[in-house]
């Protein structure tokens, strides 16, 4: 062994200073009840990026944090997104995570309604935990899904909704923007192509650690 | 279900027609050995940094393809790395995929030697798998100690090395570049402080798809 021991918390503090100073080199001034959720993610990608397309409709980091310190239960599109969301912070707060993805009720609900696993997913979940907090970071189809519901009249805690890609990606960010600004659910949205599994889970997480006061040992932290 | 099926297919056809589209615009031409590894990163980042920050070792993407083909271990450094790499697509290589950052071995191994657990994981995984593919998205530290296994004689099948972040991380991968470039070691690198988990988990899995010719359902295609 080479390498030295290195205070996860000294790492997160550094990377942090670094990336308030280059947000105020461009200039950018960050909400105060946003700014732990857009430095995560730009911690997490190291894509300044975020800190222009990320969209909070009112109240939805507080939403979010009420509802995690609630225990309300995190949802997400996928196995990745799962595996990324703070275990000890969940655990701290009473709360639990889960991806129906992988289950195979949803594939063969997704086969007989011709529809994709993601929104058979979504679909399934909306009658299990109606109040959850949603994380997409994966599917359009998820989050027109979750649109569809918010119609029938589901009204989750919060809706991150981030998925990254080419294909129905941005009109679906922007369809679910609309809506939860219409109809009062808080929601946090990476407008544009750019997201992913891990913008999904660092949203949680920065969460959690909000609302758990917890610094999660397999967070970015540890990186070293 | 409001949403139509989605063949993965032509998610999959239609998006990389439109990062094909996007790089052409840009002028940017990619090698035929290295493009697949390059779209499948952009495709799951939406990132066209990417296209000018991978390094590719000679033959790193060939080694790689032929070390997978034979069903030679990858161990990353990240659970969430190992849940977005294509378990089908490996088991018809008769491959596996490890994480030892959450073993209780290593916790301890890290807090006696005074290192990160990320760099203990890879201490313990070279000796357990020392022609392994290593996928680091996550820790510098973790690179740093592969770099100091090399010295001592370790050559893995192909290491690749995208942590991402702020401190520590551009560094680890010029000195990796550097050190494979030296001992031949095949290694594919994205320099500058962007990568990740899913970056990781993107390039095992376009050699994986590449080698097995497989289109794994839970993979990008399914988005939908």
């Amino acid at each position: 062994m080479t390498t030295k021991h290195v205070l996860p918390a000294d790492i997160e503090r550094t990377s942090m200073q670094m990336i308030d100073d280059e947000l105020s080199k461009r200039g950018i001034v960050l909400s105060t009840e946003n700014a732990a959720v857009v430095k995560r993610v730009i911690h997490t990608t190291a894509d300044f990026d975020y800190a222009e397309t990320l969209r909070f409709t009112p109240g939805a980091v507080s939403g979010g944090l009420s509802a995690l310190s609630a225990g309300t239960a995190i949802v997400t599109d996928t196995n990745m997104a799962l595996a990324g969301i703070s275990k000890p912070a969940m655990r701290k707060l009473g709360g639990a995570a889960y991806c129906f993805m992988a289950d195979r009720d949803v594939a063969e609900f997704a086969a007989k309604r011709e529809t994709t696993r993601a929104a058979a997913s979504m679909f399934l979940a909306a009658s299990r935990y109606p109040n959850a907090v949603y994380a997409v970071g994966n599917a359009p189809t998820a989050l027109l899904e979750l649109c569809a519901q918010m119609q029938a009249g589901l009204r989750p805690a919060l809706i991150i909704g981030v998925p990254v890609g080419f294909v129905n990606v941005e009109e679906s960010k922007l369809r679910l923007l609309d809506l939860c600004l219409k109809n009062g659910t808080p929601a946090i949205i990476s407008l544009g192509r750019k997201g992913g599994s891990n913008v999904a889970a660092a949203i949680c997480n920065a969460l959690l650690y909000a609302a758990s006061g917890t610094l999660d040992p397999t967070s970015r932290g540890w990186r070293g």
